[in-house]
């Protein structure tokens, strides 16, 4: 049996946020789609910004925020992720680095700058994001360290890092290790137009049998089976991975493992601010679950109580200590 | 009667805050004064930073706060002050200008650093600052336009940049100007520090009549005067200066004027989050009631409900349109 130091090493985005209001007719002028993603170069980025409201800026990234809610739930993680030298770089280090995340990708002087996503937020607590990757796409696959990736219990890939070429490299190079040490392989999907633009090649790492866990929201998973019912989607999916997860945002979420399957509905909030982080969260609290064996539908719970915390303020990190709320579910 | 472009111009730090939460361990193992401000130089804001946990930020600097909250209320307003061309002064001239507010002072190459704010935030809602000016005290008397001056109803400036030599002449050019275009000078005492270091400085500035409204809270008023006893520092400093404003936090605020007198209590709020701002968004409610001609009472309640508004949530600068909330107040 290795030695396992992390019970999660993640790979993803390093992104600061950059948070601000906006009200419909902005997002309609600006020609969006609420509550999507879409990728912005970093004119766009730059014209953008000038055209928002003021802003807060906090750490973000899919799969940091992920690892973010695990080190808040006292779990021993690590991250890896490409930031420029830049002050957001170093805004970005600093928070992770301050949970107890144990991160040593250095920053590069030349690699462009820091991946930042313009979030706006709407009064119906919707987010809509528009990510310049920057720096956070040239993570090469030196970058991984073999005897970091052997160590983990569980090694989570993040779906959006999938499209460029440089990080897609690395995260294959870290499947590999990982399945010579018995590392399970989770992966989120992250965004329906991943899954477009990635179909084929997604469905060859779930036929290769490369992924253990995988992660969608109700769109994701449709699109991956091609299909608009949702049961159907899961009925495919779950024939082909051995633990499936999928999110329904207000309507719960559920998994299947072999003949198992577990549902749980959402967790009541006071009030919902910001979804931003949603899913993130959502698979910090599985994850926990899983790296601690408590089985589906305790890890389903810690999920929905993660998401719940993080949707009822502004920002993708927790800001309550998630231990406390998990309560007796991780004893 | 000169074009009155701007209601207040302001003169004031350029500063981004960088807010964490903190327990009183901390602050007792950093030696710091729960509640206070200090000046700290780069080094040791790096190794604050450090041992900080994980942030969000987002613009403040005292009197640009009070600017956004003029700007909030409506009014027309200009801001003056020094940032860095870097990232997190980038930042903070996208915030600033987003609200509408006039600001024209370059970001410059050979000033080190954007100013920051440490601010740490406890359980009990008070914020501990240590600020690294950087930039912001390298700014210079050239950064005054003597015609934009001449164009503000008010000039109000910041004490904080009483401190180091180069704000302090612009800001004595400041008030020439505004003495011979008519417009009023109103003057904030930033902080105890201030009036231990300045005291008599300060008081010439009274004595020869160079500012018409003094803001200042109870601790600040007492040192000035040099008494502990807040209605005998009202008495000494109310005969000094056509307008004295002296904030109690949750005892309220007073004003005098001549042989008048107003007195208001706090506003009723909801919950305490954070307290960063509470002066500077009183100073903007204060300062819109002046510019509008409202008299002493009612500008006072101004000042009261901006203050609520921003010790409800992170951050020093509004989340709410604040003119909404002024409802008739200002009508």
């Amino acid at each position: 049996m290795p030695d396992r130091r992390f019970d999660v090493l993640a790979i993803g985005n390093a992104i600061v946020d950059v948070i601000a209001d906006a009200d419909d007719g902005f997002l309609e002028r600006e020609g969006m789609h609420k509550g999507g993603m879409r990728l912005i170069d970093e004119a766009e980025a730059t014209r953008l910004y000038d055209a928002m409201g003021p802003a807060r800026e906090a750490s973000g990234g899919s799969a940091a925020n992920t690892v973010a809610g695990l080190a808040s739930l006292g779990l021993a993680t690590s991250f890896i992720g490409q930031l420029a030298d830049d002050q957001l770089g170093g805004i970005f280090a600093h928070d992770i680095r301050s949970l107890g995340v144990d991160f040593g990708t250095a920053q590069r002087d030349d690699v462009g700058a820091t991946a930042r996503c313009l979030i706006l937020v709407t009064a119906d607590a919707q987010r809509t994001m528009n990510t310049f990757l920057g720096a956070a796409q040239m993570l090469g696959a030196n970058a991984v360290d073999p005897a970091d990736v052997a160590a983990a219990s569980i090694l989570y890939l993040e779906g959006y890092l999938w499209d460029p070429a440089d990080p897609r490299a690395a995260m294959y190079k870290a499947m590999d290790v990982a399945r010579d040490a018995g590392t399970k392989v989770a992966f989120t999907l992250s965004d329906s137009f991943v899954v477009d633009r990635h179909r084929a090649d997604l469905n060859r790492l779930l036929d290769e049998g490369r992924i253990d866990i995988l992660f969608a929201n109700q769109a994701e998973a449709e699109s991956l089976a091609q299909t608009d019912d949702v049961e159907a989607a899961v009925t495919a999916l779950g024939g082909k991975v051995e633990t499936l997860v999928v999110t329904r945002s207000e309507h719960g979420a559920l998994a299947v493992r072999g003949g198992e399957r577990a549902d749980v509905p959402a967790e009541p909030i006071a009030r919902l601010v910001d979804t931003t982080g949603a899913g993130d969260l959502f698979a910090a609290g599985f994850l926990a679950g899983e790296a601690r064996g408590l089985g589906l539908e305790r890890s389903l719970r810690l999920g929905a109580i993660c998401a719940a915390e993080v949707i009822q303020h502004y920002g993708a990190r927790p800001e309550t200590r998630l231990r406390a709320l998990a309560g007796d579910l991780l004893d």
